[in-house]
């Protein structure tokens, strides 16, 4: 059996699995240093080298990267964090140095492809991911495809008007669902309120994370309560947008901020029946947790090596 | 050549046309009286077959609805105005009735089918097509499939919020883009401006329309003017979400509000351009008005008739 190579290149590490066609069970896997010598690229092919099989053929590889890009064609529209990688030809790069087929997909919109295929979203035809942590990202299916738009742009769910002149987004525009109910975005509310002489847990601590506010929601903490409530109710706004657009049957919450269970997800719920305009759409709709955790970059990746070549 | 028989059903009145198969030019249409004997169910019978040719053979008939239907199970949900059509199998009814296949489609997704097919959006295989009249309406087309959802209710594309809380909307829900941007609502914040004493030449006007409104802009009225800038700056920020989830090559306006010309449309490409998160979005982006007016419902019968049967 031949195998595929999949890549997941994170914003300070890259992680490689090797996978036999037919099994999702990789024969190998390797990762890279956090900082590793040389330009990113040079690690990139360093990585993909040292888990190239000795006895199998490999069949393509296939890399989930973090940014913009174009499937058709290859290339990456700029890299957060990696230097050089503005319009950046990886595929073709990739292919000259390796010899063989080399597809590339957003990692938001990848992860989507691995919960539908392999993880929660098992079964359903139509279906959101969201993934919520430092950003708001995710991708969805449509009756069975991956949306990716004229340029591979689709599916950029972060990037929904939620508030009308709210805060800056990590994009440069105003009042995005990113800007809203990101891990960042949610840290920085807490720190305002505090600044502000909210009562909090939290105001002791020097430098709050969003994992720290969902503990001190554990504790009880009002403020850091009420800071993934409000959080969760945007993200319930722009999931009633997303449900009339799209009507799936499963939406899937990954990132490290859905990890706040009920803190958050109570609220999406809240606000999304509260903004839906027939409740039709909640007819056979599941919502749950991503089910692939850090492995969504390397399962997508395979995911999308397992899609026929157009 | 057999004949494809569609039929438009709108609020007062019921268009059929029947079309040879390789031709867009009817070889028939007509049409029911404005307020007509009987059921709604019986006048389109009558239609229907005041329509069917005598001496070539019918190979299916297609109707553009009004309302959220199913177009797998031929099943529509509701239709405003049209007493018992809640969760009426009507596809089911009219092929028991005339022996043909029976093909339904919400009327704005077959208008954006229409458009894509025979109008402005030719050549696009990644579109959007929003209606603006007393509701807001739309469809989309991604990858030259039109999007239907799990139910056949995805493309609504008015009932995105983009003011939270903002104003009721038709639905019954808060802040959407119907209720900020439709021709109704419109004519409410002109209507409420003139009441809270802002001088207008549609004060002494009695019932005021989407249209004098567009016409007095037309005049130079100021308040005309805001309340058109306000209506697309609205519709400039939806068009922007909507932009990031499906990076199309087109979008089309159709319905009466739209031909408000810049005074609308100037402020729709403003505020798309505000809040979009990358300047790629506007790379090969059309932005164009509906070229089937009446006949969008129709001629987008007519493309799904021609789309093959799964």
């Amino acid at each position: 059996m031949t195998i595929i190579i999949t890549v997941d290149i994170g914003g300070t590490q890259m992680r490689a699995a090797a996978f036999q066609r037919g099994s999702i069970e990789p024969v190998d896997m390797r990762r890279t240093p956090t900082m590793g010598e040389g330009s990113a690229f040079e690690r990139l092919c360093v990585l993909v080298q040292s888990i190239w099989p000795e006895h199998r053929s490999v069949e393509k590889i296939v890399v989930a990267l973090p940014g913009p890009l174009n499937p058709e064609t290859g290339v990456i529209y700029s890299a957060p964090n990696i230097p050089g990688w503005d319009n950046f030809p990886i595929g073709t790069e990739l292919e000259k140095r390796f010899g063989v087929p080399v597809r590339i997909g957003n990692d938001a919109n990848l992860a989507a492809l691995g919960e539908w295929r392999f993880g929660a979203g098992q079964g359903h035809h139509h279906l959101l991911y969201l993934t919520i942590s430092t950003g708001i990202g995710g991708g969805v299916i449509s009756d069975g495809r991956l949306l990716l738009g004229a340029q591979g742009l689709a599916g950029e769910v972060g990037h929904i008007t939620v508030l009308p002149d709210g805060p800056m987004c990590g994009c440069g525009q105003r009042g995005h669902l990113e800007a809203l109910a990101s891990g960042p975005a949610i840290v920085r509310y807490v720190e305002e309120q505090i600044a502000a002489g909210t009562p909090s847990l939290l105001k002791e601590l020097g430098k709050i994370t969003a994992r720290d506010v969902s503990e001190a929601a554990g504790q009880g903490d009002e403020l850091s309560i009420h800071a993934l409530s409000r959080a969760g109710a945007f993200i319930g706004d722009a999931l009633a947008s997303l449900v009339h657009l799209f009507n799936p049957t499963a939406v899937i919450f990954g990132g490290g901020v859905s990890f706040s269970g009920d803190f958050l997800l109570k609220h999406v719920k809240e606000s999304l029946n509260k903004n839906l305009m027939d409740q039709s759409y909640l007819r056979d709709l599941t919502i749950a947790q991503a089910a692939l955790g850090d492995n969504a970059g390397l399962m997508g990746a395979l995911a999308l090596g397992l899609l026929p070549d157009n």
